[in-house]
């Protein structure tokens, strides 16, 4: 995802690996498209795209009379808000961005200088996320020891940030480090993140990748050694609950059964204290045709019936750590990820 | 599966649920093949396959001289022995036809006579099958409480055997009796057999079901109220850990965390006490082409390294208890097992 030329490209993660196809979107509208219809996918990534995505709606405001503008600004926020319901992280982009623009317009800024700074404090907190990736890895490569199998499941790499990845970002650093050996992530049916996003980040980086359905986790970890599994999230609650792509809790279950540690790397911007836990988190249901259906092709008879929550959540007692760009919440407890958010001064 | 004027009609489930294509296999190599390639599948279903198989066999030896015919027959029973590793029904239903025409070359049976007579023997065997499968239902069904939801995997279902089905076998009868309500069977990657074959077996009966990928497993034992799990197995160990379709371990796992009965529903057939334990039991390793590919089309990075272990085990302490059609073993220990094996008047 890149700002050219007053437009948002944006590499249509649909298309991969099979071909690398740009989308352009020009407007609030068309960032809010790209989201919904998972074009642009990853909690951090589509915080981003949000931010973006306001900024893009500022610079449609020398062609609206000045009265209008608030509003429309705060329709394409709502828009942009609505594309997914689950990741915190896109609330946090457009929240940042309409923060800003509320003060310019309090301060009488023209149109031009209004789509400038926004689209500035769109590329601030894009900057900070890719920051955000690289002292996250770090931190989550010193968890791992020398030569460790690892598992991961949907894609928590460099198409779901603006940097390095969440947990692909530390899994890429501590292969540097050489405390990778091999990677093992899962398919993640249905939309298939697993199989099309993480293993081409692995392959095109050289880190050793067997990738596996989501059915042989169990399997692998009780007949390989696996030492770590390390996934990503869309939203942490309070208590230290994590949300993320379905498939995610049954892992975790997994690991804990096996004796392996159960990681997850988010940004703190992923953390949403105004919900009190996991249950409280909304959970995305999306069409059953993404189930049933593969490349246009039907798996399952005519007229079947079928779920397709998008995540799931891990309750906070199967975590064995969270690493965040601010330290790392061990145990994942409510009380920790407070103290590790609020920085070192009161950790 | 049906014997039809001296060839085995086999409805070719690769090609389910969209077309209904059969296929007419005259000789042992063809059912070997049609096994190999899972046109036919199914621990049940490719016992009585192979038992025909020899007596497919025996009705070619018309046109082979008479000293030739030991050999013959030896060559078609390895043929299809060697066409699937981990399912033992496969060895019993070979075996007992293999026994059948050592007595009658012994008793200088003539090439018409033997051809005759092995058919018989398929015809018992697949009897029998029928016979396990209705006793196994009930038993089954007697262990679930009215209205009851309950989850299954892969397809153990009356595609999978000459009869009802093992696992699906117990959910129809179950259903008849008031004590299924509702069915979720997990997709089942790689080769869908819960999406193609189970749903379209439970959708004819017009049992209501819903399908899930198989990592939503976790997330609707959590969310929505299961009562029991009900699988099939292709080979349990004297201490009575079970072989099953790949993803069959980690459901396990997963019912135990949620405190859900875990039940396995096989013929005595599927039991094999040469084998100690579930570590011995040989994992079938199926092409990685068949977890990269779908409907032909890559879902992969060219040149993916995969895994595609075709089962795996699920230590019998996982276990609830293994529905045979000579009782319930439960606890599912070697044991209980041996005792419910060797019938009432021991049990």
């Amino acid at each position: 995802m890149a700002w050219d030329r007053g437009a948002l490209r944006v590499l249509d993660q649909r298309e991969l690996p099979s071909r690398e196809v740009y989308l352009r979107c020009r407007t609030a509208p068309e960032v809010a498209r790209a989201i919904r219809d998972m074009a642009l996918r990853g909690a951090p990534l589509i915080g981003c795209a949000g931010a973006y995505g306001v900024a893009l709606a500022a610079q449609g405001l020398t062609r609206v009379p000045r009265a209008a503008w608030r509003a429309r600004l705060e329709q394409a926020c709502r828009l942009l808000l609505d594309s997914r319901p689950t990741a915190v992280n896109l609330r946090y982009g457009v929240d940042r961005v309409r923060e800003r623009a509320r003060i310019l317009l309090e301060e009488g800024a023209d149109a031009r200088r209004l789509a400038a700074a926004l689209k500035a404090e769109a590329d601030a907190f894009t900057e900070e996320d890719l920051e955000c990736c690289r002292r996250m890895a770090e931190l989550g490569a010193d968890l791992l020891k020398r030569g460790s199998n690892v598992m991961t499941h949907c894609n928590a790499g460099a198409l779901a940030t603006a940097g390095l990845g969440t947990a692909v970002g530390v899994i890429r650093r501590a292969y540097q480090l050489g405390r990778v050996r091999h990677v093992y992530p899962c398919e993640t049916r249905p939309y298939l993140q697993g199989s099309r996003l993480t293993l081409w980040e692995l392959m095109r980086d050289g880190i050793p990748s067997t990738l596996i359905t989501d059915n042989m986790a169990a399997h692998i970890m009780a007949t390989e050694h696996i030492d770590a599994v390390i996934v990503g999230s869309d939203r942490i609650a309070a208590n230290a609950d994590v949300a993320n792509k379905i498939g995610t809790y049954g892992l975790a279950i997994l690991a804990k059964h096996h004796g392996i540690p159960f990681y997850v790397v988010a940004p703190s911007t992923t953390v949403d204290l105004r919900v009190s836990s996991g249950r409280s988190i909304p959970i995305e249901e999306r069409s059953t045709r993404e189930v049933v259906e593969v490349f246009g092709r039907s798996i399952a008879p005519a007229g079947a019936r079928a779920r397709h929550p998008a995540f799931d959540v891990t309750p906070h007692e199967l975590v064995t750590a969270i690493v965040t760009e601010k330290g790392v919440v061990r145990p994942a407890d409510g009380e920790r990820l407070r103290r590790v958010l609020a920085g070192p001064a009161s950790a």
